[in-house]
């Protein structure tokens, strides 16, 4: 505890979490401190967060660059309790979210334009060093520091547990629709995966006005695909025939997984100039053929997140189309098991631990 | 010679010119017909064309797709000595160039635009069967009859045997650039590979106002790319320390190279939201590690060529900043020779047939 009493006597917060303390990534309880609410900060008391797939990758350190103890968490929404004297954004009780950055270098071209997911020096909301050397700590605990850019203002009117996986889930599937200019009503857009990305892809596409198809190799999973969540279509990956009927037809394809798998197939499914969106990150090297991408001026792009305004934009985009993620509420203490079912994907279709209830 | 005979009859027109027989892909003379020249034709007396590594291929039958006899060729620079009934945009006596394909469906939304190469019933300048059955032959041969919607309006001022490449490498260099927004002054270009299309990619990026880097494995090229073509860097890419000093350096990188090689260095090269753009089509498959996508917002794309009016505007951007390809004209029994040494790359930097005075 002597460090929440050094905390408290620099100004700084104490906070109450839970943390992994090494690569078991099994989670306990935790304290700790964060900054002192600056100029430009905002202070969250946290309602909700979600648990992203990364968190699990980061809580085991299957990156190689974890720091412990680490609170992870970044799909956080919360209410505003103090506000800097610089913060113009928000009001206190407000509701605020925040994704997976909480800082940047602030000067390059990236940050210019408010990709700050793509600045070089961008600090992740957990398990990075800030600029003064102490270590971010996520939303899996009872409030957040963070600079009034790295917050959005989420209203009211939104059903927050399931707004929380915008933050992180939303906007990875949002942007690279945007940025790659798929937004256009009648545009076919395959989706590869139905799971925590996927389920809100579809959401975005079908409120863009897209036709979507979902593409996976589950058939259990296609009453889901178009009764739930409104697909035109469900194709089999596995199966050559649904395969072959469907070469030549697609916009666009946003593949949404993370486990190995040949994206070839894929690459067929595309019409000319088609393209294809790689959001998650297989380990082993994808095999390309590059004659079917130059007959077809076809292309391959990744995207890992959205810019500032973006973040709002999608946000509020998602409020007038009654977008959220369909969430499986949790308590603080089901997050390991929560863990454990979701290396199984058994999970409809993001966890999301209501921590103001329940830490 | 019946078939000649025959053809006039018909008011086909009798050809001349240099064919493949079989795999072997050497040439020889050989007497054909060409179709009459219908209501949308001209007629064009062939005066150069140019080699293009796929004519080696093709005479081969590397593709597996190659139909004998075959006139290669598909850089075609001649003089209209025929226009049909209802043809707009040429008279008698002007230059004309034909590139890659002389016909297409018409109807497809890439005719539309006038994206004729990649409409999936383009056909061929040559080793393709036209919509009447007959087999289309290229421009190793002394004339031509083409639809006037597939050929384009050299300027008399071009010097027209170094201009002839322009109509397949060039405009194979110029559309991706123009397709992709690499057309900004100031925009780092990376340009894999120093061959036909090498070159003159060099020359349009500089034209442009790009800063330009040329990647070879070959060190004996830095004095030419930096002193014949005005490149402002070169890099060996089998150079470790190179390749890591220009890590995150480059805007695009155009990748001309057919032989397998790996373009995983490449992608590092590229900046944040960079693009690497395959003109080459290596036969197995490219490796890619879909994390730096990710991350770095990147992509991949294919390019096969460019629209109608943009081979136009290709030609005539060409000839106001003076650009044409490096060439080593040769006579038509030369040819053979040259397909031996266009296999070991022996040419500065494409062969060109002075088809008029030596066919």
């Amino acid at each position: 505890m002597s460090n929440v009493l050094a905390g408290s006597e620099k100004g700084e917060v104490s906070a109450y979490g839970w943390a992994a303390r090494d690569d078991s990534g099994i989670l306990s309880p935790f304290h700790f401190t964060r900054r002192a609410n600056g100029d430009n900060d905002i202070t969250l008391e946290i309602l909700y967060c979600g648990i992203c797939h990364t968190d699990l990758h980061f809580a085991r350190n299957d990156f190689g660059m974890s720091i412990y103890p680490m609170v992870p968490g970044h799909e956080i929404v919360g209410k505003v309790t103090k506000v800097g004297g610089k913060v113009t954004k928000f009001s206190v009780g407000d509701i605020a979210g925040v994704g997976g950055s909480v800082g940047s270098c602030g000067s390059c071209s990236e940050c210019s334009e408010g990709f700050y997911v793509y600045c070089p020096k961008m600090i992740l909301t957990y398990s990075a060093r800030c600029h003064d050397g102490t270590v971010t700590q996520g939303g899996y605990s009872d409030n957040l520091v963070v600079d009034q850019n790295f917050a959005v203002l989420i209203p009211k009117s939104m059903p927050l547990a399931s707004t929380a996986p915008l933050l992180c889930a939303g906007i990875t599937v949002y942007s690279p629709l945007k940025y790659h200019g798929l937004t256009e009503p009648g545009l076919h857009l395959g989706v590869v995966g139905l799971g925590g990305l996927g389920h809100v892809a579809v959401k975005f596409a079908k409120a863009f006005g897209m036709r979507v198809t979902v593409i996976s190799t589950s058939p259990s999973k296609k009453k889901e695909a178009l009764e739930r969540f409104g697909a035109d279509a469900f194709l089999v990956s596995r199966d050559q025939q649904q395969l072959q009927d469907a070469v030549g037809t697609m916009d666009a394809i946003i593949d949404t997984v993370s486990a190995n798998h040949s994206i070839q197939p894929l690459i067929g499914l595309l019409k000319t100039r088609g393209k294809l969106i790689l959001l998650g990150g297989p380990a082993k090297p994808l095999e390309v053929l590059a004659m079917p991408l130059l007959l077809g001026r076809k292309m391959i792009a990744g995207s890992a997140g959205g810019g500032r305004e973006e973040i709002q934009e999608m946000i509020n985009f998602a409020a007038k189309h009654n977008i959220t993620a369909d969430v499986e509420v949790i308590s603080m203490e089901y997050v390991n098991t929560a863990m454990e079912r979701l290396e199984k994907n058994d999970v409809k279709y993001r966890f999301v631990i209501d921590v103001a209830n329940t830490i």
